[in-house]
């Protein structure tokens, strides 16, 4: 690292906000937003005079509330907790007792939040059967001003129809720019890097075409089985919970054009334009371009897992899958020609998700008489588990050889010994902070959502029609033969 | 590293050779040519019949000879220098007394070697003026075969004409597939590694010409002043010293076209072509393509150094350059648009050689709010002090804030672990082993060295009619404050 040059500060909140956690005691604000909450404060990022309400159904003190957080805490935070920190935290917290379904509840919060003079966020941590409700619960409370702000995770709908049905629910109290959707794959370290690379360095932006570019591969692998989730997991299925969101947003970031600046919807419009700009998969293209796959018993990592079936609560006659591979095109100037696999399942080999960029061959080989068949170089983006950024290029072997001896060399690109001592921030406190911030960049816009159902939409249609049971893979293995048939058709292979 | 692919063996000599240096007790062999073999026989990449002869006029008996050589490569191998392997070198080794001027004296060798059977390599490690003796004494004593070799060191000529000179001579008794003229920086292997960057990886290959790249800076700096070499040096100057060779070569590699292998000629004649295609400077356009410097006192590195012309041995009214700046303009399809900039000097800040490849700025700024101008990436390969080949680019730094924070790194794409547990072999052992297996590709053919005068004397001319003294710069700085303005002119500056 040579030099810095930065004309913006840390990014402490500039102004206090109420910040409200709808659903405080479930399992993602657990998780997720009140460790995140801990690392922000921590950091010092957050307000002196931020306020946290958290919000739920159970009858509960505040000393109660807090000894709850308190021990979450201890539980989620995956590192040394200072009580410091969490006692300056809990100071700011204050819970809040009310029954969603109830519009007349809502006035409780009247005294713990000020929309008319200060930001208020309300976090929707429940089931998207809440959205409606709580919203009008804000309304009929008088809380919903400009100051508000709601946000909404996933999934927002289970086809285009349902998503429409939640948005305009929405949409009766608060206007698009009053709404972050959340898909935590935008709160990534590395997807902002990906903009980085994309975007500052000439190197990789003159190269990003169907000129260079070979083909696109992104990888999203959990190793974990269904485990508990059984229920929920079997009314989605694989190609609703992951496809939809997390592999169409990367998809997007990595293929859109380059925006012509980051704020407002500028990055978000340029997202849009290629969901648009994908290729229908249609009953008739379906057989060669998707690949549904269902785990069948198996072994991870030396412990046997059983059929997906045979999992707890499972249903014996399911056919869902828990495994998509798909080929994507995308129909626009830039990547005619140049395919976008996609793959994602649970129970495989283990987990990794990452994006990798395969460039063109070269089209003639000088190295000939000491490298047979030069290797492409690779752009290779990590997502999980560790975050970073490499690149696979021939380096020559060092030493005097009668030919040139090349070989191949991983280059780490995010790699510097000042970074490597930062903590990596999670991808919620960035998003947490964002929204308390006002930008809506790394959100998903309403007609992203739309565009994305439009074309998952008719993928499902095409199984409904086909009527075929998914095809099985062992737990633990990398999906069904078929996903690797998927590439060899076109003469390509999966990154191992 | 990730995998290792290659047909050809490590360049174990493949049949035995009579290796005959002329000059054996002088500088360049004591230094670079006796330590060169000690490595190469302690790597075992010599071929067990292979020989060792020297030639020097002195009377010294086989033993006497054997002492100094001993004692050479104790001073000259920089490592402990181990006996077993200098008695192994020792055992090849046998000494010829011969008065290189006397073609009856070259029957000596008969005994010593014999090219009707083995490959026979005369390194004329001497003084240009007795190139034309050697080989008449060679072919008076019938040692001319087609298994004969001859190596030779430059400087050839001092202009084109005497470059004809020389090269008729030889030219004579040797054909130009029997003749490798050495320039070291071509055995380097930095340089070996530039052809792998930049023809096995499309990354690079796809971006190398006037769409994706500004200007090209090529600097080879030397700490040291003139010291004892006065006489020497004041006849050639700086032009013909380093630019005439060194920097052009450096300069052929960076800008040829892909040869069509690495085979016989390929690789040279791509680098005639870029020769041919160098915009000549004149007397007309001299003063806005050329800085010719000459040094003053100063100090390098805390310690006074004298002028130039207050060096042992200096003639006061001396004009030679001991600095040159030259903007060179390459008229083809890839270059059009892009200069290179050489400079190269004696008593500069530090010892540095290096190209900078500098791309072009992006054209638009979408990270404005964070980082108003951003730099452009440069490639930079270095040869010394340490030889390496680094990217300079822009990474997100890691963290969350409220904009894309970018940060200049570094990334050294020559790194590996594997690759820095490995010694880097020193440019003569290539190029000696690359001699004794026939390979011409690393050497200078005819053409290259008359191509190259060509265009110097050009230079030389202009100044000759000019009739200016050269513009002083302090000892220990980086040349004539012109050589900036040189850059400044076009928008530019040199790499610091």
């Amino acid at each position: 690292m040579i030099s810095d040059n930065t004309s913006c500060n840390v990014n402490v909140e500039r102004t206090p906000c109420d910040f409200t956690i709808f659903g405080v005691l479930g399992d993602l604000s657990q998780r997720n937003l009140l460790p995140s909450l801990y690392q922000l404060e921590k950091a010092t990022l957050l307000h002196p005079e931020t306020r946290v309400i958290g919000v739920a159904r159970h009858e509960l003190s505040q000393e109660a509330f807090l000894t709850e957080v308190r021990t979450k805490l201890q539980t989620f935070v995956h590192e040394e907790v200072e009580a410091v920190i969490t006692e300056r935290l809990l100071a700011r917290m204050r819970y809040v007792l009310i029954n969603l379904d109830a519009p007349e509840e809502y006035k409780r919060l009247a005294g713990a939040v000020n929309p008319q003079q200060r930001v208020f966020v309300s976090y929707f941590s429940v089931a998207p059967s809440l959205f409606g409700p709580i919203c009008t619960g804000l309304e009929h409370a008088g809380l919903v001003t400009p100051n508000t702000r709601v946000v909404l995770e996933k999934p927002i709908g289970r086809n285009l129809a349902s998503s429409i049905e939640i948005n305009d629910l929405v949409a009766k109290v608060f206007n698009e720019k009053q709404v972050y959707r959340i898909d935590h794959y935008l709160g990534k370290e590395t997807v902002m890097n990906l903009l980085a690379l994309r975007f500052a360095n000439s190197i990789f932006t003159t190269n990003w075409d169907h000129n260079t570019i070979d083909h696109v591969q992104i990888t999203v692998a959990e190793e974990v089985g269904i485990g508990s989730r059984w229920g929920y997991f079997d009314q989605a299925g694989q190609l609703r919970d992951m496809v939809q969101n997390h592999l169409m947003q990367i998809l997007t970031l990595v293929a859109m054009e380059p925006p012509v600046n980051l704020h407002d919807d500028s990055l978000r419009n340029e997202k849009l334009k290629v969901l648009k700009a994908l290729r229908p998969i249609t009953a008739k293209n379906i057989d060669k371009r998707v690949v549904r796959g269902q785990y069948g018993p198996g072994f991870i990592k030396g412990k046997p897992v059983p059929s997906y079936l045979d999992e707890k609560g499972g249903n014996i006659t399911s056919t869902t899958e828990t495994f998509v591979a798909i080929r994507v095109d995308i129909d626009n100037w830039r990547w005619a020609g140049v395919p976008f696999y996609l793959r994602t399942g649970k129970a495989m080999a283990c987990k990794r998700s990452e994006v990798v960029i395969n460039y063109k061959p070269l089209p003639h080989n000088i190295f000939y008489d000491s490298y047979r068949s030069l290797p492409a170089n690779k752009l290779i983006i990590r997502l999980q588990p560790d975050e970073g950024v490499e690149i696979e290029m021939l380096n020559k072997v060092p030493g005097i050889s009668d030919c040139l001896r090349l070989q191949r060399t991983m280059l780490d690109l995010s790699f510097s010994e000042a970074f490597s001592k930062e903590r990596i921030a999670g991808a919620y406190e960035r998003l947490i902070l964002e929204v308390m911030q006002g930008n809506q960049a790394l959100f998903i816009h309403r007609d992203e959502v739309e565009s994305s159902w439009l074309w998952i939409d008719s993928i499902q249609d095409a199984w409904a029609k086909a009527n075929e049971p998914p095809k099985p893979y062992p737990a633990g293995s990398w999906g069904p033969v078929a996903s690797v048939a998927l590439l060899a058709r076109d003469e390509r292979e999966w990154e191992e």
